[in-house]
């Protein structure tokens, strides 16, 4: 959304868990260990405040990494992803703490319910003052589906089909409730007007549902959809539904080609591309000097052990590797199997081959190792240098990865932050209290388009 | 558990949405309207703390009523359970703004999954420092059915053997860390002990889940069973599961006999009475003299009006009554399709008759009018007279539900509760900082008794 006084969203990711998506984090000397309580997260919490984020967001999976090797141990073992926590409790703490901060939490379109998730969502809305945002997510491996009674996850177009409905349906039941529908006159007795409170009958192919939602609107109407789909059928998805696109980019000249298909995505659904963010996952390593930014950036590479990645990689691309020559390539039937097609192409396209090795997914799968071509190290100075070129060409925000939790947030808001306000490229106040009108997204509170008759 | 020493539990009984289960409670001078903010909640939260509560936690019911006249038109216009938000964004509000507090949520066994409703109250007893409770239901009712793509609800047996299903796999996902998993050591790496986290593989009629549990254990070692299964195969559940029951008595000599059974229950599952807290649901109008009690009282017995008790019938025996004649008596045939057996078996008890009508149903079931059996009203004496006459004879304590929000509460709180302090029949102060330290029951944090081999 290109203009003069175009401010970038910062939105930080973060992990329900005692590690980032960086292996090896929670080792990190500027890590806390107390990711079991409410304090761990309510601190990060402030920090983003006080910086001005617009939002914090949680990952999810719905399982413990035990692909690689078909066991648990090495994730208890060295703590890569064994701990996953519900998002959403802790997202309250930190709304707790807060009072502007948007909050945002992933949950499955693959194993949860759409009346579960429109009604956990619009509750979290109201509880926190219309900050919440909806990370849509299909889910993709096989240990995520142990953990609900199936044996195999579903295909990839599949799973995007069955996440159409269940938008479908999320978003006509948070429309249930006209935005003036409550009365609440005790005198009359009269609760609510009855012709501004719509029923919902949906029949698909993967949903039935029928009944009228129970929970009003929010102050922002309803929560802010954000989705990460990046490749054929999951843009598509993206284009329909997203209003903050999640993405990663291998580079400034890669990014641009993906911030026009994004766009075009948005408008080949029919919607006006400048009123999607998109922000692309980066890491920061800042220091005082240009040296000092170096050798952290060594230390965190020490971190990071290979066998680590080679699990999570195990996950993402839901085979057990354990037993694999690392210069082995994938045959094409191989990759044809694999359920993430944005991870997939994108390390073909790295990588150079058609056909990469364990070796070439995760050096350029980002499971593992810095994803060199989106980490911007330097001085304040050369860090908002970088993110403006971003920014200027390929972005409207970025989501900001930790190697340490809270040391990334802290040295990004104390160090980067103050040289981005300066320069007028991130804001200095909020502009409202709701998670809309900080990201400038419209208030949706219109009477759904199509209704059935009420009081039958 | 009598002794000497004893004290009561003292228990708030809430609902997420504009009225307490009393109908009409929304209408009464000493409700606030703000149900749709955290405020609301937090105000009652911190009330409830100052009078030493235990625990509040909410019910919850997956619909709105829409049975009556086979329309939502009424619960809307009259605000009858209309409105009906998630009820853990709500204890999470109400977590942050207290410290001691026991919070507790219904969750339901038939229309959720076991990984999801393990994963979730596992985080929010992290999330609260270990002060949370599920209050495990099973769903009865057509429109619940309706809201997650099912036609009809589940036979009432049948549900029970599902929701032992689920208790089987979320207890044991619970037990999955042992208590000194964790060792967290940045310098080794090693995370925690993979011989101390144990994998669960479960094959039932209902479930299946394979996977490792990805959450240890809270302070309390795991989150407190809340349960009210009072007939039958419902009472056998309880016996083998709740380690707090939530039940409802008609009166003094109905609760001795109720409260024997239920521990009889709780004995013949091989479990110690002792160890379990027996709370009926109660009301309580107190006021400065016993005249302004009884004006209180018939002012509330207003608010309620028949239409709208009706309305909340149909929905607990899952008929549509808007055509029937009251004074029509059930036949057998149509008391043995209801869903609620404890509701139709107390129902037939009260009423004198095996086949009661809609209108013996209005008058005992407790909805739509007072529960005058289980109705305390007089002065701050009277009051803690016929609390501590059941204390002493059928209960652990009492599950105090509200006329109006917040002022119920705040009237007990005010006046109540420091007469029953000065009885010494409850706490002035709290035991631990954990639920269970305050009910007293026992923090589970032994290891699994049954485990798979880890690492295959």
């Amino acid at each position: 959304m290109p203009n003069d006084s175009r401010t970038m969203s910062l939105i930080a990711f973060l992990q329900a868990q005692n590690c980032s998506n960086y292996v090896g984090s929670w080792r990190h000397t500027l890590s806390m260990t107390d990711f079991l309580t409410p304090d761990y997260f309510t601190r990060i919490a402030r920090t983003l405040e006080d910086a001005r984020f617009d939002m914090a967001f949680f990952d999810d999976r719905l399982a413990m990494p035990d692909i690689y090797g078909r066991s648990h141990d090495l994730a208890v073992r060295h703590g890569i992803r064994s701990v996953k926590m519900d998002p959403t409790p802790i997202l309250m703490a930190m709304a707790g703490a807060t009072s502007h901060l948007g909050l945002g939490a992933t949950y499955s379109t693959t194993y949860y319910e759409p009346f579960h998730v429109a009604r956990l969502f619009a509750t979290l809305d109201l509880m926190t003052g219309g900050r919440v945002a909806w990370n849509v997510v299909t889910s993709l491996n096989d240990s995520e589906a142990a953990n609900f009674g199936v044996s195999e996850h579903l295909e990839h177009d599949l799973r995007y089909d069955r996440a159409d409905e269940f938008l479908e349906i999320v978003t006509d039941l948070w429309s249930a409730w006209d935005s003036d529908a409550l009365v609440l006159d005790k005198d009359t007795g009269l609760f609510a007007d009855p012709a501004k409170v719509h029923r919902t009958d949906y029949a698909g192919k993967f949903f039935r549902l029928n009944g009228t939602f129970p929970v009003p609107r929010s102050p922002q109407g309803q929560p802010v959809l954000l989705q990460a789909g990046s490749s054929g059928r999951g843009l598509r998805f993206a284009g329909r539904w997203a209003e903050v696109v999640f993405t990663a980019y291998s580079g400034k000249d890669a990014g641009i080609a993906q911030y026009q298909a994004i766009r075009r995505a948005v408008a080949d659904a029919g919607r006006d591309p400048d009123t999607v963010t998109v922000a692309p996952a980066v890491g920061v390593i800042v220091a005082e000097t240009e040296q000092l930014a170096q050798e952290k950036k060594a230390l965190l590479a020490d971190l990071a052990r290979p066998e680590d990645g080679l699990a999570l990689l195990c996950e993402v691309i839901n085979t057990d590797l354990s037993g694999r020559p690392l210069d082995e390539p994938f045959t094409d039937a191989e990759l044809a199997q694999m359920s993430w097609h944005g991870l997939r192409d994108r390390v073909i396209q790295l990588s150079g081959t058609a056909n990469p090795s364990v070796d070439d997914f995760v050096r350029y799968s980002g499971r593992g190792s810095l994803n060199e071509g989106a980490t911007f190290v330097g001085t304040p100075t050369q860090v908002a240098d970088q993110m403006e070129a971003w920014f200027t060409s390929c972005c409207d925000g970025f989501v900001l990865s930790a190697a340490s939790v809270p040391g990334t947030y802290e040295d990004f808001a104390r160090l980067v932050v103050p040289e981005l306000q300066r320069r007028g490229l991130s804001k200095t106040e909020y502009a409202g209290s709701t998670l809309r009108s900080n990201l400038g997204l419209p208030i949706t509170d219109s009477a759904k388009a199509a209704t059935v008759e009420v009081g039958r």
